[in-house]
């Protein structure tokens, strides 16, 4: 699969070799239905780059935290943001050890029995320990990349982060080097005694769909809305 | 707001009273931009009906893990599924203290400046320890709401659990007694000085949209689509 557009125009090489399937660990190997495991970081990549948010899990004091929050992949590595502020994010670049979670819905899979319902789904788990973006150049790449995540363009259209800004805010770094993803494809997996039940049976396609953009009130005349919202899709490139 | 048919089908009672605020806790008091803290039960419950699915976090051994997992709210509980097999189940089932969160990102928000973009978003954070569901009656009337959450009706018209199936399945219930929402609406938030700024601001909204109905491929011929697929709509009731 090809880099996203973002990785080459940051010219952010992969920390390890793009291409190469990574041994799981005892944590990333899908035990469960192990066939539904995929240790090849191209489809990690992939499904980080179509989630539009992931989910942080972290342990404070013992307890379980967890917030959504906007992403984005760029070579072998995932960042996130916040307010430097946040209690959250502090604690994450204190070093915390997380779980992150990306999960794309594809489809629901209703069959005859309760038992055999399920659902199409893509999801990516990563664990790792946050770096602190600390260099400025940097620091404003990833800016810009996480605009990008949700719109491909918007990073090298709004302003950029000014000192106060950069101040705030904290970008963290996770590699992408213990992760895994967990594929369902397909039809449901009823009992032969069930098929012939008078259920219907098949999958429901679900996708991400947009509405009419909708300007600022305080936008000015003449600006256009751009082409990436109104054609808007995931993944974005 | 009005309960679901759903749990009104099932007679089950919400465990305290349903429309009263409940007073947050340290953990679920929305402490950066407190004003986005949402602590009404009845927004809460929204907001897990309307969630096609969770993510679920423990600790496990001192580290933090999460799962993506089907939902179903009934009255003051939620409901979680999965196989006896599974170790992620068998954590909870002992004991393991969770924060489920429940995210729907409602719009994009484009400001002019990198650092105000933003999302609207309504979001669920649930702190909790969860109970088995042993007994026969409720198990199976909780089979039905997993699967009437994802499709209103679904529940009575496939085949309920056998005795085998029973054995192998856990259910969790966990008590929505600390739980919290946060919510964002409205135009991104720009500076003043950047208001002049010639770069299109707003909120592009988004929502989950369905294709087409894939029948089974061994679906036997005469069984009509069901209603509730043809006309998907979140929240289903």
């Amino acid at each position: 699969m090809a880099p996203r557009p973002l990785g080459r125009a940051l010219n952010v090489e992969p920390e390890t070799e793009p291409g190469r399937a990574a041994a799981p660990t005892d944590r990333t190997r899908v035990r469960r239905i192990p066939e539904r495991g995929d240790y090849d970081p191209a489809v990690v990549r992939a499904i980080l780059d179509e989630a539009l948010i992931v989910h942080v899990a972290w342990v404070d004091d013992g307890a379980p935290r967890q917030i959504p929050t906007l992403h984005a992949r760029v070579g072998h590595t995932l960042y996130v943001h916040g307010s430097r502020a946040s209690r959250t994010m502090r604690a994450l670049r204190d070093g915390a050890e997380v779980c992150i979670t990306a999960t794309i819905v594809d489809e629901l899979v209703l069959a005859r029995s309760l038992f055999h319902h399920s659902m199409n789904y893509r999801s990516v788990v990563l664990y790792g320990r946050a770096r602190e973006v600390t260099d400025r150049e940097e620091f404003d790449a990833m800016s810009r990349a996480l605009a990008d995540h949700v719109a491909p363009g918007r990073g090298a259209e709004a302003r950029p982060p000014n000192e106060d800004e950069f101040r705030q805010t904290l970008i963290l770094a996770i590699p992408l080097d213990e992760a895994s993803a967990k594929i369902r494809t397909g039809p449901p997996k009823d009992d032969d005694a069930d098929l012939g039940l008078p259920v219907w049976a098949g999958t429901l396609p679900l996708r991400l769909a947009t509405g009419e953009p909708e300007p600022d009130p305080t936008l000015a005349g003449g600006i256009d809305v751009p082409g990436y919202l109104t054609d808007y899709r995931r993944p974005t490139a």
